[in-house]
């Protein structure tokens, strides 16, 4: 990882890369390298879509490495949905390999001058820029299997569907798993339509000849990871909810605590959340030859995925997220997965977000164009947005845009991007989270449901305002600093109660990279790169307004417990005052 | 003009109306009244769409009076297509009618529970609110003529079309003309969408048994009128080219001058832009038996308007503005004028900005929805917007929505607002207004396109960025001031050039008021508004990141003088800085 693969799709005579050194940008890895070079290097007030602004792939700081739960991809761009910064993250097999293949970054610059399409391919000899306008407009599946029998099955392949090509600000890039499937996803922001504004199809990566990077001390970094590793494998989240039921294990819990937005976040509980529970959805894979439990890429112990067959035993997709199918469930009135499998499975082909897609239909429900429950107006709307028709192009441009189109009142998002899967009234460390990350809403950007739902990392009275400043506070600072070393957000739930597994997680770092990093110094640099993004929000126009949920999370109650947002607009501006 | 009619559309057991005394309100008139009440009232956080947004319509100081060209109304609402405060304006006859019925302004506020639409009559014996679903979906011509049926001929209608009932951020609401037409449109921001989402479809303003209002010293009021008319007489513009070509006259000066915004904003020429010019237009006007010299209101000496009559001699539209022929014609390189009035026609029974709509179907054509000059096409994608189609809400939600969902990079915006007819490299004071007025983008807001290239107010070079900025600045503080006494901003021509005219203009305000205002005072009155309009923004969230243009306006040069907008940022932020 000592140079950074630049990509200018606008030069002339043609797309040409270049390797350049790391410069100011060593040392540093995923969200930290995105995040720095979006901040440094894209004109806040650019066009989204247009040459000026770059999209930034980074492996994390370990990545490639044979440390455990390493294989996370961030990606770093405006985003188009928001128009702030955006670093959009992903499992699969592509991280490992860019980082063994000696690429701390690879760079997505300028824009070509017609609508030709490219194919990148990059291996240990460089980057191979092809056009190839066969590919214009296939599905992602298809696509993969083009390229498998192309370039063998040893590759991995980072995409976009339709839908980036069509630049919708829902559009994914896809990143494909051991199996070589393109199921993993940067759903959030719109990074598959500024890929398809650089007119790049695919980026084929084929680590051949490449080796695990080695560390520095490398005792230490062995130790280090079979504490980790034992430590992940103990907690109750990360050693058995997640292995056995998946991400999805959350359906109960959630609904339980009344914080499950359901219709449209219309209310915190959904009748018949059951049925597309994480407890029936593995059931269902066991019972039909699927996976309940699965890594999503190499080196993965948590193995929170799994494989959903159809009715006939054959693969449909791979085990829907909790939030996608909150979003395709739930929010939409729909208990059947079987249906939410099948939209899951027409987001990934499409490249889509499958989060933004869900609360799209549902504010496309609620303005009366299906209703609420109809699986199969839900599906045929998804179909509108992978043929491109206008009524597809409002969707796949997000909730917001959905909205605003069709003159809908109630819609959630923040800084228009759609709020996930936790109702801000009912899990207000969440809402904190949602109002004030420069993600805009976003689950991930600090997650406090693990406190305010779950016990993890202390306790936190979920529909009460006091602490969740504090408390999203501290875990935007420690995911923006997970989110940088390649790991997986989920060693969260380990090392924040366990402190020897957080100490292994730091000594893995250090046993890496030679440094005598503290817990101090991995705060510094989530504030580092919060201030940074931050600061290119301001640039680009937001102010702390863009800090607030919508006005109707704070004047109606949210049953079951007929609850408001309380947290007040001055708390929210204290996030960042640390 | 004694007390504000407030009608609560939200209220328990239907909606209600009250006389309201003037309070802080007494003594202003047209914008200045709106953005008083929008910004103390209306929290600058809420939804556009929401009960908490208001639609104040203010006649202003001088409605009502016999003082000429005082049968402007100003329309008030934080704007859904801009989400900052707003103030559009019209011409059209219920001005004057709800002034001498004693109202300063008339404000609707709330939300009805359910989908019922609403008439309201108002007369001297207060205000009638009546359901009225028979009327839902009715163009504006249809409810015109069916309230004329009901109502008689005496009255003024204000109203919506389908685009105000379907809540699209382009829809205008629709004034009366002398006629009793649906002609005149506050058109900007989204009037209609705030007026569709109160459920009033029409207010039928019926000033039976009213008298003209008496100024507070007649001798003085009547002479300032005198010298003011003539002033207006005397002035070419006032006196020669708007009566003789309408605002149209405008097509070959500008498109001479290079700044004829031609394809989407790509060239400043319209090779056949003499087809569609003033000069032709008035021609075509008599030759069919239409009128090329016509008053929108009662008052009026300018008399700019016309009608414009089809092949077979049939009333057809009113006489389509400069702006209108613009939007419709070169914008989208029609050089048709029947396929224009068509347009035109279609726009106003439908209730939607023509600007607004001409801009976004150029911005469709070159997302290549329909070829540029294709004038049945341009006919067709209007059609969709009237049919609420999903293609017509995008368009009907204005180009920057339309932009959004097709992913195209040029759009000609500014805070979500389409520009007008004058490129701003070209008009650079234009420009400047363009970036920094609260309304966003708007020639009216301060129209320096009269200095730049008419040589009216002194002289400016258009093409370079020296005294842009005063000269913007000057002419929003004067506007603003205009817009709030009622009087047609055309005056300004004759009272920017001639001391005498400005002198007559505020002996006019004096002999009505009995007030001894100066030119200062003038001034005062503007900033005051400014100001106020400022900080709504400010709270709702813009800042001087909003007050720019879109970067491919400085980074492209602009045909044919090759140049780019050079109004520098830092530049741009000293306009408020008075």
């Amino acid at each position: 990882m000592d140079t950074i693969l630049r990509i200018d799709m606008g030069a002339n005579g043609g797309p040409k890369a270049h390797e350049k050194p790391l410069g100011e940008y060593a040392g540093i890895g995923g969200r930290a390298m995105t995040s720095a070079i979006i901040a440094r290097e894209v004109p806040p007030l650019c066009h989204p879509l247009g040459e000026d602004n770059k999209l930034v792939f980074a492996p994390g700081l370990l990545s490639g490495s044979a440390a455990a739960m390493s294989g996370r991809i961030s990606v770093g761009f405006k985003s188009p949905l928001t128009g702030g910064i955006k670093e959009s993250n992903s499992g699969g097999q592509p991280s490992q390999m860019i980082a063994r293949l000696g690429y701390a970054a690879i760079v997505l610059e300028g824009k070509p001058k017609d609508d030709t399409i490219y194919k990148i391919i990059i291996n240990k000899d460089g980057a191979d820029i092809v056009p190839d306008n066969s590919l214009k407009m296939l599905g992602n599946y298809d696509l993969v299997g083009k390229i498998k029998k192309e370039c063998g099955d040893k590759i991995a392949c980072i995409s976009i569907g339709p839908a980036g090509e069509m630049k919708m600000a829902a559009a994914s890039v896809a990143f494909t798993d051991m199996e070589m499937r393109p199921t993993r996803h940067a759903g959030r922001g719109g990074a598959g339509a500024v890929m398809g504004s650089k007119g790049v199809k695919v980026i084929v990566v084929d680590d051949t000849g490449t080796t695990t990077r080695t560390p520095a001390d490398p005792e230490k970094f062995k130790k280090a990871n079979q504490v980790f590793v034992q430590g992940l494998k103990k907690h109750p989240v990360t050693g058995e909810g997640l292995p056995a039921y998946g991400t999805n294990v959350l359906t109960n819990v959630v609904n339980e605590a009344g914080a499950y937005p359901t219709r449209n976040f219309t209310s915190g509980r959904f009748e018949t959340c059951s049925r597309i529970s994480g407890e029936t959805q593995a059931e269902t894979e066991t019972a039909r030859g699927g996976l309940a439990t699965h890594g999503c890429h190499k080196g993965c112990v948590i193995r929170c995925s799994g494989v959903y067959n159809d009715k006939d035993g054959n693969f449909l997709t791979k085990q829907p997220e909790y939030e996608t199918v909150w979003a395709h469930g739930g929010n939409c009135e729909i208990d059947d997965l079987d249906a939410i499998a099948m939209l899951d499975r027409l987001d990934d082909d499409f490249g889509l977000d499958t989060i933004e897609m869900g609360a799209a239909i549902g504010v496309a429900m609620e303005a009366g164009l299906a209703k609420f429950g109809d699986s199969e107006a839900a599906i045929s709307l998804l179909k509108e947005v992978g043929k491109g028709t206008p009524l597809g192009r409002i969707l796949g441009n997000g909730a917001a845009i959905t909205g605003k189109v069709f003159g809908v009142e109630r819609v959630p998002v923040v800084k228009g991007q759609s709020m996930p899967a936790y109702d801000p009234r009912a899990v207000q460390g969440q809402g904190v989270t949602y109002a004030t990350s420069p993600m805009g809403a976003d689950h991930t950007a600090g997650y406090a449901v693990a406190t305010n739902l779950l016990g993890v990392g202390g306790s936190v009275d979920a529909l009460k305002p006091e602490g969740q400043v504090e408390l999203s506070r501290n875990l935007q600072i420690a995911t923006a600093s997970i989110d940088s070393t390649g790991m997986c957000l989920f060693i969260a739930f380990a090392i924040l109660d366990q402190p020897e597994t957080f100490q292994a997680f730091i000594d893995l770092i250090n046993g890496f990279t030679g440094q005598n990093l503290t817990a101090d110094d991995i705060t510094a640099l989530g504030k580092s790169i919060l201030k940074k993004e931050r600061d290119f929000n301001a640039r680009a126009g937001f102010t702390s307004k863009d800090d607030r949920l919508p006005d109707y999370f704070i004047k109606e109650k949210f049953a079951p417990h007929d609850v408001r947002f309380e947290v007040t607009d001055e708390e929210l501006d204290q996030v960042f005052n640390w």
